[in-house]
């Protein structure tokens, strides 16, 4: 074995995993969360990756998803990843800020010191961690694959299913952040990771590759109308546009009276499972 | 008001609201949640509480239960309160075990110092609390109340209910301690609480209470079967002898594979919503 099994626990009539690995890609250990609904010996299930915001961790979104009973319901797999890089070492924001450095990876291959070397989340959840899911897990499916995330982890489903749309059949984000290029969490993350050249940035932002072309079969998004973020830093409106002037099908709905919590995510999880096994099925 | 909202949030198409007020009956302050489904103006939805287990607080449940889906379908009010006073002055356990004081009230009126002052848990639940819901939440009809928990709160559920049968419709609990005459926790607890004299420890125990002749109209009680304090602290077939003998309809479901945690619990509790809203609707 590769991974070192951390815990496993029954609910909803499945097993929730939480796996270690030494990761290649980032040079640092790196947890990850696996929910594997009951099956039939030999099943192949679809495949759901959940990408989570800034300061969390895989651990979030496990205890406060409340998405194992649709995933029962609809038998797919659950995967949710951590967002940085961490351990001895491992370079973080100097003043110690949320937005930036561990929990805030971006999922991006950083370029600048001191972060190139670690941070290397793009890499990880495009290539490695994929490997090593189809390595180690009998049951998944991955030629079924869909995506999605929260905030954060919204940008990083987005951009990574743009990018590599031949992988997902279906991607779907929770307030995420549309236009890093267009926020402050965006310009201070990527001018560190990637430097000035905002050249290099455009492949990690929903709204410009979508402005350059990049399509996906369908996508739908969740964002709270309560949301504090929703002025400063995630502007859906953006991401509309984008959709729009591309002719980029997508369902953007704006849930009045929800904020950025998982109090918000929990509401529509279930929904987006729903909504990804219906695709990922079809 | 005489109760401080500390936070509400919408989430499942209601509001999850955290609340504080000043108890004459513990002398601190004390905190609960509430989550109200919507509803139409003026209408009176039934009130299921929960009390929760060691160390825990309202916030377990509220974060990682599950319930909100189920109270939306069928019209429920969910009420969770913490598990013992807290604040300055209040004793804890003098070696800082998690068994015992803080976050461990195990829902008794306590009469030996130095716990008699602030300990008074079933007083908190049983009258205080009640009549704060009624007074504060319009929503709440408090002639249709039932109650479960988990663990110490599953104990706390049991006994409450047995001792106050014209109070609830409805009872259930979550892998409950049910005769803590019986075992370590309820023996530490109830002797320090309460004082050497067995004789006064009878109305803190389920099965000692249904023995007496205390009935409630039914009973759902799921334990897991992989549960590591199932052998030594919780003990279910005790329960199950005692309903048996006495008569007491109930239904005490092993549940394969399923241990302590809210893994166990979150996959369950949406079941029991509807199981107290039958009966609570009748």
């Amino acid at each position: 074995m590769t991974i070192e099994t951390l815990s496993t626990v029954r609910s909803h009539g499945g097993t929730q995993g939480v796996y270690k690995h030494a990761s290649a890609t980032t040079g640092t250990d790196m947890t990850f969360a696996v929910f594997v609904p009951a099956h039939a010996e030999g099943a192949k299930l679809p495949v759901l990756w959940y990408l989570s915001g800034l300061t969390c961790t895989h651990a979030n979104v496990m205890e406060k998803g409340e998405y194992r009973a649709a995933c029962t319901e609809h038998g797919v797999i659950f995967i949710a990843a951590d967002t940085s890089p961490r351990g001895e070492g491992v370079p973080d924001d100097p003043e110690g800020a949320w937005d930036f450095g561990l929990g805030a990876g971006f999922y991006v291959d950083a370029t600048e010191e001191p972060w190139a070397k670690n941070y290397r989340m793009r890499s990880y959840i495009e290539d490695e961690l994929p490997s090593l899911i189809l390595r180690e897990f009998a049951a998944a499916d991955m030629t079924r694959q869909g995506i999605t995330g929260h905030s954060m982890g919204g940008h990083g489903a987005l951009t990574v299913a743009l990018r590599t749309p031949d992988r997902f059949r279906s991607v779907s984000a929770f307030s995420p952040i549309v236009a890093p290029l267009q926020c402050p969490w965006g310009e201070k993350a990527l001018s560190n990771y990637l430097g000035e050249d905002r050249a290099a940035w455009g492949v990690y932002d929903a709204c410009a590759l979508i402005a350059n072309g990049a399509r996906v079969a369908d996508l739908l998004v969740d964002q709270g109308d309560a949301d504090n973020f929703l002025t400063d830093q995630l502007k859906t409106h953006l991401l509309v546009e984008a959709c729009e002037r591309a002719g980029q099908k997508a369902e953007i709905r704006l849930q009045p009276g929800y904020d950025h919590s998982y109090y918000f995510i929990s509401t529509f999880l279930a929904e987006h499972v729903g909504w990804h096994a219906e695709r990922l099925k079809a």
